[in-house]
């Protein structure tokens, strides 16, 4: 299948391009390097060493024989993205192309507007470039958990029947987002359901959890294959910080009371879903909203599976609730469904202790890199 | 008070802007003429010549004594914007600086690109204008009952109470608009919420069906000062299209069916209602959403209304159906609560025949500027 991956230099959809192009597809990547910009600008840059994208896709070809096609440009420029995909006929687009960072979004006027610009104008972008090049393509946007927010009733996959004065009908799951970041997504979501309903396009929306992990089948090859694994505070989830915290010897540092619940994902699994989603497209027409996690934690029960893997290396793990930075419920319910991919195949990679000492133990490699002063709050909600 | 309107060259906002100063207030009103340039680019212009703003401003001064002070500039500039709301401090901001045509949103990719990015950017630069400069500003913004589209339960003002496997919560009222500019407004209503739940702006979002008519108190005065009137497919609105219509002496255009209801009101009903809202503003953290109307029709009641006016004055009005060029329900359930504009005190003017044979009136004076080809749709929901 001819797959069009957009912010290819990512977290994400770096493995993803490696495991789909390993599956036998002819992959394509775009980026315009807009993460690793910030990243340097707010000297919030990876632990492990990243090589530029010309040169992963140049090692990942000569280590495993696969070849991934590299453009770089700039989602926002739309004459350029319609070329694109006029030239590639993408039968499948995975759409990662977004400023990822809540705590950059929450950062300042500059900030949330780009923020806000970038990952609106991409989607938007993405839905023309589709209509008008490629109609029959299907787009896989990566949406998050966090477009819901912590409501009082339970988390469905997406859509909501609502009954009312005696009749009903089918909405949008009401998303109130704790971040402009994750009101971003708010938006996507927004457009994508009106160009679906209107127009006809197939979109899979996938609403992810945060993403732990570095250990791919293919990023195992090499460590120059790695995932850009942030443990800043800018763009490191919440697990990955507290391994890197844990391995650099400081508090793990809860922000508040702890409770807050989320669910959280293997960065293998990540790949599965994506795939999942890739081989069983939906028709046109079609908006299909699926939550993307496999368990859900509070932040005080992801610090003690730290603390316990920790235990299991020699390392004393401690644990130290700071004021919290961001405006969130720091208790509150939480149960979210999240069927739909399990239904399509998900078999996923639970958070074992297994996989957390893994995890430390790769740390421990890059441990002399770690900088303790990236790792603190920076931002505040205000 | 001192009230700062955006989009002040617009339908409503001049009409607002005099009403206000006439009143006592000290107006300072903005515009960019965007939509005087997109009538022009469209060959819609308004009927009626209208003075450029500063012009409007100095036949106001001399007729009224009342001074508006005129500053021609973009919202979306924030440098600009931000040393606007430094140097008035405004205390109420009223915020109708958006492209306001949704066929001119569903005509392709540029004019769609530039419906969203107007809309957001202005509404995103006034919520941070407010923060930075007035955080004390009421703003009140205008949002359409085309939010909500068509949805088979009743409409609520703004909110919806949900009871889910036996818990609940109250969400923004679902939101599924039918043109691109509508979902616009559902991601301005997204920005405002978010920001207000964050960072505690005080806002009011107005809901507002269908506007039509010409006549307020101020613009009585002069012709020069009436409202700027389309009667096009791109700009007008369909109450006045029809009168236009009936004036010019062909059949009023129903889009297919004509059983499409919605909730409108007359202009001079806009200015009381965001009058009221801004003399009765809400406290720092709370969005206040009122459905701003005053009586439901479907479009074949319209037409018929239009029908009887004509006869009145001796007009035979005929009514033909055509092909849809929208994408929407031309029969539905729709019951819209309007409660709360009624309870601050709204006297609605509603659409008696002699309302509407006074529209007649007035569009006869102007028949000769009638351009029959401006009417029948010429953009199409693809």
């Amino acid at each position: 299948m001819r797959v069009l991956i957009l912010g290819g230099d990512g977290y994400l959809g770096w493995p993803t391009a490696m495991a789909l192009a390993t599956k036998g597809h002819d992959v394509t990547v775009v980026d315009n390097y807009l993460r690793r910009n910030i990243s340097r600008d707010t000297n919030s840059e990876a632990l492990f060493p990243t090589p530029n994208l010309i040169e992963r896709a140049n090692i990942f070809h000569a280590i495993s024989g696969f070849q991934i096609k590299v453009l770089i440009g700039d989602c926002c420029d739309y004459h350029w993205l319609n070329k694109v995909f006029a030239d590639f006929q993408p039968e499948t687009v995975i759409h990662y192309a977004e400023q990822p960072s809540a705590p950059y979004s929450m950062s300042g006027y500059e900030e949330a507007k780009c923020t806000l610009t970038n990952n609106v104008t991409a989607t938007f972008n993405v839905i023309w470039a589709v209509l008008e090049q490629a109609p029959n393509c299907h787009i896989i946007k990566l949406g998050t958990m966090g477009e819901y927010g912590t409501p009082n009733i339970d988390i469905e996959e997406g859509w909501l029947n609502v009954s009312h004065n005696g009749r009903s009908d089918k909405f949008l799951y009401p998303r109130q987002a704790g971040s402009l970041y994750h009101t971003t997504k708010v938006l996507d979501t927004d457009l994508l359901w009106f160009y679906v309903r209107t127009y006809g396009l197939r979109v899979t929306d996938l609403m992810q959890g945060p993403v732990y992990g570095v250990s791919t089948i293919e990023s195992d090859m090499d460590d120059r294959l790695m995932p850009s694994f942030n443990y800043d505070d800018i763009f490191g989830t919440v697990v990955n910080r507290f391994l890197v915290q844990a391995v650099a010897g400081v508090p793990l540092t809860v922000y508040g009371k702890g409770g807050q619940t989320r669910g959280y994902l293997n960065i293998r699994d990540t790949l599965q879903c994506v795939e999942l989603a890739m081989c069983n497209p939906v028709k046109k027409g079609d908006l299909r909203i699926l939550n993307q996690f496999t368990e859900q934690f509070t932040v005080n029960e992801l610090a003690s599976k730290v603390q316990h893997a920790g235990a299991r290396l020699g390392i004393k793990v401690d644990v130290q609730a700071i004021d919290n930075p961001r405006k969130e419920k720091e208790e509150h319910y939480y149960k979210a469904k999240h069927h739909g991919l399990l239904e399509l195949g998900l078999e996923p990679h639970y958070m074992t202790e297994e996989v957390l000492v893994g995890l430390l133990e790769k740390i421990q490699q890059y441990k002399a890199g770690i900088d303790k002063g990236k790792i603190l709050p920076r931002v505040r909600w205000r």
